[in-house]
């Protein structure tokens, strides 16, 4: 572990992306982080606000957005295009040379769509396979690969993902080579025993504290498949998970939630 | 020049990407050119017609786009997300390693906003610079790069640049290192002495012919941009420039356009 090279791999959710202001302070405090990175990022309410504008209606369950033909569209434009494309001029003038990637970009993530138990998630993505060569190829010739959660199944078939799970799953496949930090940051300090308290603040989570909790009825939403994830990734490899505001990227001191095993 | 690598770059236009049936046939031509090769893409009806459902008026002069905020929103999530990862994903289906790119991924196309004489473009983007080490770096991996024409200047802005510009700057940076042929394809055998007759295909085009067709006005609307820039490609380098069908990509015995000096 000791000899392995650091990688920050960075996931910041769609109420970051939204506001230009604290997208600026996000690039600042992503470009002050040494060594390779990967950022992830969610897909916020451009796409939900498109669907609208556009007479499609938004369809979710527990959360999850249902991909029907019309949306995918939608999600591909906004979230591989608009918001990614962004994200990567924003990074560039900053100096980190940044490539933005959906999966199927040098096959770098292939999935299967969801298959129909309960609910039909139409061409939802769940990832069978990360290409770590190929990402380890961009970080070793100085690029920042920036991920947007859409991926393919290698038929031609483009799928959306969920960008935690993403983030999850790619720092996981680079914990082969790379000691991984990942970062969920968000414009909460981290996870909060009340959510309605933003002093109620955890700052080390270990999976018993997080079952405990979860049975409490503590967590809940997005951030159960968000730590289901992060714990999966915990086991297999991934040496830490933070979750938190975007300044704990550049300030180690700042308050938020670790996990570990 | 006998000892360099060849190279093809292919443009495709809008009419090929429109239309499923003719892309994969596309596919078909494309997965068959040994060597390198280079996709860039144009945009199709799909920014007008999504423009036209969000409201916003799609403004021309001279067959060029006129590009503000919103409608720069609108190309970036047409051209950079719907279509070029459509495309990506449908290459990787053939088993091209294709990774799509906006100019702003890998700092691959420089550009400035358009200034302002007797027409203001908005956010259109003038191209200064083609990153040719990272495009070799790419083509050196077996990738093959799929450029939608979305630009940037470096310091956070994208841009709207002409996608048949983009194709002749990208051969002709190449042209150091290779032998590039430049292919125009659309759904025309190539340039017509008589627009509306398509069996006057011009089969061989100098720029003693260009300029006689020109000036007799059979040479109109965007094919006058597109050979002008094809004419600059083959005078800085560039090999052979053709214009034609997809056909050409994989059948060299298909009559069509070519320019030569």
């Amino acid at each position: 572990m000791v000899n392995k090279q650091q990688l920050t791999v960075v996931k910041i959710g769609g109420d970051i992306v939204d506001n230009d202001q604290l997208l600026q302070e996000f690039y600042n405090h992503f470009k002050k982080i040494s060594g390779p990175t990967v950022l992830v990022h969610g897909g916020g309410n451009k796409a939900s606000a498109l669907q609208k504008e556009l007479g499609i209606e938004p369809k979710k369950v527990d959360g999850r957005r249902i991909t029907d033909a019309a949306t995918l569209e939608v999600v591909t434009m906004v979230y591989a295009g608009l918001l990614n494309k962004k994200l990567v001029a924003g990074l560039q003038a900053t100096g980190k040379n940044a490539i933005g990637l959906s999966g199927a970009d040098g096959d770098a993530i292939r999935a299967h769509k969801r298959s129909v138990a309960d609910v039909d998630y139409g061409f939802a993505g769940d990832i069978d396979r990360v290409n770590f060569s190929f990402i380890d190829e961009l970080l070793s010739g100085g690029y920042t690969p920036v991920f947007s959660a859409i991926t393919h199944d290698g038929k031609g078939q483009l799928l959306n993902t969920n960008a935690d799970t993403l983030a999850a799953r790619v720092a996981t496949a680079m914990s082969s080579k790379y000691n991984v930090q990942l970062y969920y940051c968000f414009t909460k300090a981290g996870v909060l025993e009340d959510v309605e308290n933003g002093d109620s603040l955890v700052e080390r989570m270990d999976s018993t504290i997080y079952a405990a909790m979860k049975s409490a009825g503590q967590i809940v939403d997005g951030m159960i498949p968000k730590l289901d994830t992060a714990f999966e990734a915990l086991s297999s490899g991934v040496l830490r998970v933070h979750v938190g505001t975007i300044q704990i990227l550049s300030d180690n001191t700042q308050k938020h939630t670790t996990l570990c095993l």
